[in-house]
């Protein structure tokens, strides 16, 4: 129970600073040619074996010659001199004769006697035009000092100045071992309750990005007797080992259990979320062994807090810190006081400032990590950050590829993921990011400028029309323009052949029936509501009203699956996933995006996308769609 | 000579604009397993083919059960449910069992009957505490568009959404053909005109940062014949061909006749220095054929302006900029009109303010790239830059490890590249950047505030004292602290066994004695000037006095290598080369201090090693250093 002091409490700092007092990758070395060296650590430092040139070069095409022998030249005193005795016929690059100490260029003298004799006009000081030895590099100059990164250039010097090996640090080796009976090797056909083992490639993906070599090993059932053997084995020939356990409940406990049998318990639980279930130990030499987490996010979270640092320090320069902005958050952010919250998050440009929007906060969302712009620390002493504070975000990509990114938010369409795909065809240096909120939080984002557009599709049921009627209520103040993306059909989403025989919504209501929801606020969710009240049915009748999933997809996926009998959703998700569809009516969906983007160019590259024939042409096919007035500028209102 | 208009003319600008017009790498794509591609980029978009997880899970350690059987539930009205039919017990991961859909965790229940039968005490929601298929990744959803580089977390989604292989660009293939007479391979018994071919490893090395691969070719003689051979047999196998010509005049007119026998010239010279001589060729198809320059730097250059954005074009996205300060010119540099000149800078932060301080502008000093902090490019309709401007520079060190770098101008020791290197085993994230300019150029860079510490050694003849005198005429309102670092001999360095006889200044000025000299401003220089005053031997009698070089180690290696008899230096050049040494007398060796340095963590540092025993251990090795009080301050003065 003395361990379990440390769990849920430990705050992220004090651990790191321990383990980094505790933990140690001793440094190894190894000579390894020059030419085979780029991007390796220099060891030591590096000292020029010769001079380059090693000889004194003429600098011109010309004659070598004794500069003493031309000190009282001048055009009335010309100096003559025998070609091959006093003057030598010299090529650029060529060593500089015995017995000369200078260089003139073939166009400054006359040339007597069918160039047996040349005629000065001029002194040539003492070591004009020649390129002296060591101009490039001096022998017994340091060219590099220790734990510098060699570059190319380092190693054109390193070769130049005769060093052809280098003492380099050796790269770390890194064991990474999946663990866990749920795991099976990634593959197409996974089985019911298989877990496909993914987290090995990303974590041998990090290590070697920071310099480390590393080896997945194959998956460990969960047998402390056979995980004990392995880390034993492991610690042989590795100078980390990685334990990345399941993630099932107590699974911590028994990887401390094992780790702490090799040596000492560093750390067991960190005041973080996610992350917290990290068991940090060493051998008795101060070697590292980690206990991460088999949730994605938060493995990744602690190999950057706990192996980085290690090897950073091994090769004595770590990568330069990722870029940091300060940015408006775009969505209110609660977060539980005590332990620090890392919130995966996108970050756009919008009319110059920087807007962030909170990614799934689950451990277990690997593509929170893919989609993130940036990462957003929450502190442990706060409880979260209101909607429009200033915060400051780690960036994961580069300032000046946000800067050329469209943001686009509210509801969801396939049509999202094709523009992005299209606009990364003509212009891979642009990019899209969508984030699926629904219409109505869309509707909001713009006007608050916090996207350049949103998707919606919003029906008044006073008139039947869309979305106008909205923006016309909801924005103020912001130049906006509607362009029309397309009519689609709306219906529901029901097994192949609709074995519960579903026709109508008096039919989702009966019992035995489970239906799958989109979340609030989404245009589909809106029209369902409307369909329900106008049908007289309560929501409380609904088995499944409170299951909320956030796209069209996730709604076919739960049907296709058999986890839901029925959803509302567009024809193109029926069609994908091969399910029945029973249509309800066409709606409009449209983009609604800032005038200041239309005008700009990105927004320019965006629209002549979203007009191309091309584009329609793809969309086309997914079914459902009417196309014919893609593009169109629906409304415009000047704010 | 239609071809000849160009040369010298065109602007850089112009000369990459056609030529990325005219030039293309053709994308070749290849599947390759997701677990080995990392950093490649993808080039198609890529979908999930499964969810991860493909099943819905217990989020939980408890029972699964149908959330129906419990909405009546309550403390008063317990809900019974029989374990293993109604109740089915789940640990997290577990997928939820046919027929149920929510998990109670099992310290929410009561246990009764031995565990046959557990009492629920309040309603669960359908779904509560189930990890849903796809919460990570679902079935049919993009994961990431094309021409995205691959992230390790990227790796993981992909192989979560059982994406195992992948379809990557192909990296392109440069070949890289070195050609020239006096080329040979690297080696360190370099003869007489023999230069080692080491641009290869730095053009191969360029090529495969920027995401090829490159093979260097053999070394080709300057024979035209044998070298159209290899350019065809090149391009029957590469994507590119670089041809990496000598360096003597003439030898860009035949690149030029080969490389446009394969197409056609696309340019013939660049406004450009250095990096004038560039020959740009395309294939019927557009395919690249670039003969840069062989002196390195030109070479740098040219593959940086005209192959690198051929690969960042090929993979959508390329490298993000560098970063770009503005930065207080330390030195004025003068510059021809009409060519953009390319200089290469170190960069410092001195009191908070960046200075940059031009390097040797030679296109065959490899080291001037070694180096360099950053480049700054002089226009080509500016004559130059005062000293004083602020100008533009583009960093090639992140801006915080020059943060972290100790600034040193002024006279050259031994002792400053051992600093660094003890600077460097202290704390490899500090480093030292020394210019070697002579203590007066040193003296006046202090009373700019341009550097952090200049080394000086200036007698004053007036009283035979060193240094302070001179502080205190030219050092106004600036804090500095001057710290010793040693006494050490001066003297003359002559060949082993001095054939010449050389014992007095006389001998010096002796007809057929050569001497070699250090750059104005020098210490070394000035004690030089006063021997000879002292000694009434007039300057123009001493053969040789103004072939100038910049450190003790280059005036050792002038007479080493036989092209000077005699030089004025300090006694551990003198040993290091094996060299005779008459002594002159002791002097003193300080470094001048910014006292803003001398108070800040890093000058807190770099003073603790200036005094430490290992440090002076090290020094005395050298031989000719008293460093009896190393590390004491001589003299503060407040400004």
């Amino acid at each position: 129970m003395g361990r379990k002091v440390f769990l849920d409490e430990e705050p992220l700092d004090d651990v790191r600073r321990r383990w980094l007092s505790r933990a140690n990758i001793p440094r190894r070395t190894e000579r390894i040619p020059t030419a085979e060296a780029l991007n390796r650590v220099a060891a030591v430092d590096l000292y020029a074996r010769v001079s380059m040139p090693n000889y004194n070069a003429a600098a011109m095409d010309g004659f070598a010659v004794r500069a003493e022998r031309t000190f009282f030249a001048s055009e009335t005193n010309p100096v003559r001199l025998r070609v091959g005795e006093e003057a030598i016929v010299v090529d650029t690059g060529d060593p500089l004769p015995e017995g000369t100490d200078a260089v003139i260029a073939v166009e400054r003298v006359h040339i007597l006697d069918d160039g047996r004799t040349i005629e000065v006009l001029a002194p040539v000081a003492p070591w004009q035009d020649v390129r002296p030895i060591g101009e490039d590099v001096v022998v017994g100059e340091m060219i590099l000092p220790a734990f510098r990164r060699l570059r190319p250039y380092d190693l054109g010097a390193l070769l130049a100045g005769g060093v052809l090996e280098v003492e380099v640090l050796a790269r770390p080796r890194v064991a990474v071992l999946p663990t866990g009976d749920e795991l099976v090797p990634p593959k197409e056909d996974i089985g019911l309750g298989e877990i496909p083992e993914f987290n090995g490639a990303m974590l041998r993906g990090l290590a070697e990005s920071w310099g480390a070599v590393a080896d997945v090993f194959p998956i460990t059932p969960d047998d402390p007797g056979f995980l004990r053997e392995r880390v034993a084995a492991a610690l042989e020939r590795y100078d980390v080992v990685v334990l990345n356990a399941g993630s099932s409940a107590g699974r911590d406990d028994y990887t401390a259990d094992i780790l702490g049998s090799f040596g000492e318990i560093v750390a067991h639980g960190v005041a973080t979320r996610p992350g917290k279930p990290v068991v940090l130990a060493v051998t008795p030499e101060g070697r590292p062994l980690l206990g991460i987490p088999g949730f994605p996010v938060s493995a990744f979270l602690a190999m950057e807090w706990f192996l980085k640092p290690l090897l950073d320090r091994y090769f004595g320069e770590g990568a330069p810190p990722r870029p940091r902005v300060r940015a408006l958050l775009g969505r209110r952010l609660v977060s539980a006081v005590g332990r620090d919250e890392f919130v995966r998050v996108t970050v756009g440009k919008v009319e110059g400032r920087y807007v962030v929007q909170p990614l799934s906060r689950g451990a277990g969302v690997t593509m929170s990590l893919v989609r993130a712009d940036g990462l957003l620390v929450v502190p442990r002493e706060a409880e979260g950050f209101e909607q429009g504070t200033e915060v400051e975000v780690e960036l994961f990509r580069d300032p000046a590829q946000i800067d050329r990114t469209v943001v686009l938010t509210g509801s969801h369409d396939f049509a999202l993921d094709l523009l992005r795909s299209h606009l990364r065809r003509k212009d891979p240096t642009c990019d899209l990011s969508s984030s699926h909120v629904g219409s109505t939080a869309g509707l909001q984002a713009i006007a608050r400028r916090e996207a350049h557009g949103a998707g919606i599709h919003l029906l008044d049921p006073e008139d039947g029309t869309y979305n106008v009627s909205y923006v016309r209520r909801h924005i103020r103040g912001v130049p906006v323009v509607l362009v029309h993306l397309a009519k689609r059909v709306q219906g529901f989403l029901v097994a192949k052949g609709n074995p519960l025989g579903i026709r109508s919504l008096e039919d989702i209501a009966r019992p035995g029936v489970r239906y799958v929801n989109r979340q609030r606020g989404a245009g589909t969710r809106i029209l369902f509501d409307h369909l329900l009240r106008k049908a007289g049915i309560s929501r409380e009748s609904v088995y499944g009203y409170d299951r909320e999933v956030p796209t069209h997809l996730a709604v076919a996926v739960a049907i296709r699956e058999g986890s839901a009998d029925v959803g509302l959703g567009i024809y193109a998700a029926a069609k994908a996933f091969d399910l029945d569809f029973i249509p309800v009516g066409e709606e409009q969906y449209d983009l609604l995006l800032l005038r200041s983007f239309v005008e700009s160019p990105l927004g320019a590259c965006f629209l002549e996308i979203l007009q191309s024939e091309a584009f329609r042409e793809e969309l086309r096919r997914f079914g459902g769609y009417d196309l014919s007035r893609s593009g169109e500028v629906v409304y415009a209102q000047e704010g």
